[in-house]
This record gives structure tokens, sequence and C-alpha cells, in this order.
């Protein structure tokens, strides 16, 4: 964690909000089929939704980053930023 | 959904359990990071460990699918499991 | 490496064969691509698809392997078969 | 395809086709393990590897992209380059 800041603009904060408001409620739909013994097979087709999800939510706060911090950084000399950038990328790719 | 059930040991059960209520935690965690204006590359990082969470649930639900469900089917001459399951793995291979 | 060996059809082979030399071209056209000092970005769509065209000859292998080996070792009793078949899929899920 | 072109290094152009000419060592190992008949779980790891291998062009690849054209491209005011850039993230991250 470094401790920086990024201000995201209202619309932002409530679409990326949003997406993990509905993740919340897809993996409390996921514990109570744990709990009812349903098929396994129907357990794995809403737990990769869940995957989705996050990789939804993933690729919007990438294009943020990507658009915001990450142009405006080597738009002033940081290049650093690229190197950072490069590391999450090939997390994602993963 | 197939309206199908499978029995799980308690063992079973209180894992993949686990495994959710700490994703839940993590989801909420995201959460507080957008509303605090966290800096989008540390969110990145715990989005990414959050995908992993439900990458593992996902194989741990699996490999019961596979050894009970699935082994079990195939002796009683169910050979729809075999497309079932191959359909849900190349899902998962995505 | 097992020298086991798996019977397959004429049709299975060919059709194994044609997405491996489909491949061997696609590669071959990339060399042709760095060697010529094509555009990065041009290179990576090349490259992903060769990746795909990968993928698709996994996931063809495995529908073989599932519905061949898999089936017949479990009705054999094989139970083994059923964990390296696990520990395949969890790396092919990477 | 763009028709743009990238120079590329020396060093940079041998390392990226050092990897193709391997990667299509692999792709003509499993051409023969393919007519060998060899067990498909065998063929499976190998082809593993050969994905593993073109992830890693990839990546080196991204890399000299992200570094060389969409640094100066930002610096010289190209926006688009970004959201090029963003695509092809998005696509390998699939």
């Amino acid at each position: 964690m470094t401790h920086k800041l990024t201000a995201r603009t209202a619309a932002q904060k409530k679409s990326l909000t949003n997406r993990l408001k509905r993740l919340e409620g897809q993996i409390r739909g996921l514990e109570k089929m744990i709990e009812d013994d349903v098929y396994c097979n129907d357990i794995l087709q809403q737990s990769m939704s869940a995957a989705s999800a996050i990789d939804g939510f993933n690729q919007e706060l990438l294009g943020y980053h990507m658009k915001g911090c990450v142009t405006e950084g080597i738009k002033n000399g940081d290049e650093e930023i690229v190197d950072e950038l490069l590391k999450t990328v090939r997390k994602l790719m993963k």
C-alpha cells in the first residue's frame, strides 16, 4: 500500500461501488447454495459468474488508471508508473 | 439450475464457507477503498487477491465434484455428466 | 512422461495435427513480423490469436481425454486418473 | 494491421525471435507426439508449456511496447494509443 490517493468522479465511484455491491450479493448467494447442498455444477456456474464480475471491476478500474494516473504520470516524467503498470498487467494476465 | 443436491461432509462445507466469508470481507474492503479514494494500483492488488480467492474456491469445489459426483456418475453409466464437466472446465479455462 | 499410449481415430489425429500445422504457420508469421519491425500492437494481435489456437487444441484434446481415457479408467477402478486430471485442469485454469 | 513500424534493438529482436524458434520446436514436438499416439495427459503437459511460452513472448513484447511506443505516444499527445493499449490488455486478461 502506497497511501497515495486517486480522485475519482462521483459517477466512477458509483459505478465501481455498484459492481462490488452486486458481487457481495453473489458471494452471499454462494454461501446459501453451500448451506443448501446445491449440486456442485450449479454452484460452479454462479462462482464463475462472480469471477467474471471481478474481472469486469478490474477492467473498469484499470481503464480509469491508465487514462488517468498513468497518462498524467508519464506526462509529468514519472517513468516508474509504467513499470508499476506492467507488473500489475502481468499479474492480471495470469 | 438443476434442483439436484450434493451431499457434502461437514468439513467440506466448513472449508468452502470459510473461503466465501473471507472473500466477502475482501469485497467489503474493496468498497471501503473506493470510498476512501485509495490509489488505483493499490485497489487492483486487493481485487486480484479476491480473484485468486474465487479461483481457490472453484478449484476446491471442482475437486469434490470430480472425485464425488463425476466418478459416481460414470460408474453408474451416466455419460452426460462428462459432457457437463467438460463444458464447465472449458469455461474455467477462460 | 509416462510412456503410456492413447489410441486415437484417424479423424481425431487429423483434426489435432491440422490445428498444430496452422499454429506452426502462425508462429512463423510472428517471426517474419519481428524481422520486418512490425508495430508491437499488430504483432500482439497475431500472438493472441496463436494463444487462442493453443487453447483450442487443449480443449479438443482434453475432450478426447475425458470421454476416452478418464471415463474408461474410472469404469476400470483407476481412481488415480481423476487426481491426474484434476491436476491438469488446475494448471489449465491458470 | 496498421502498417506502422516499431524500431527494436538487435538484442530485443534476438530475444523475441529466440522465444519463437523454441516455440516452433515445441509445436513440432507436439505434432510428433500426436503421430506417435502419446498418452493425452503427457501431450497436455507439453501443450501447456507451449501456451506458457506464448505468454512469455506476449509479456516481453508488451513491456517493450509500454516502455517504448506508449510512453513516447503519450508524451507526444497521442491519447488514442492508451485506448488501443487498454483494448489489447483486456484481451490479454482473458
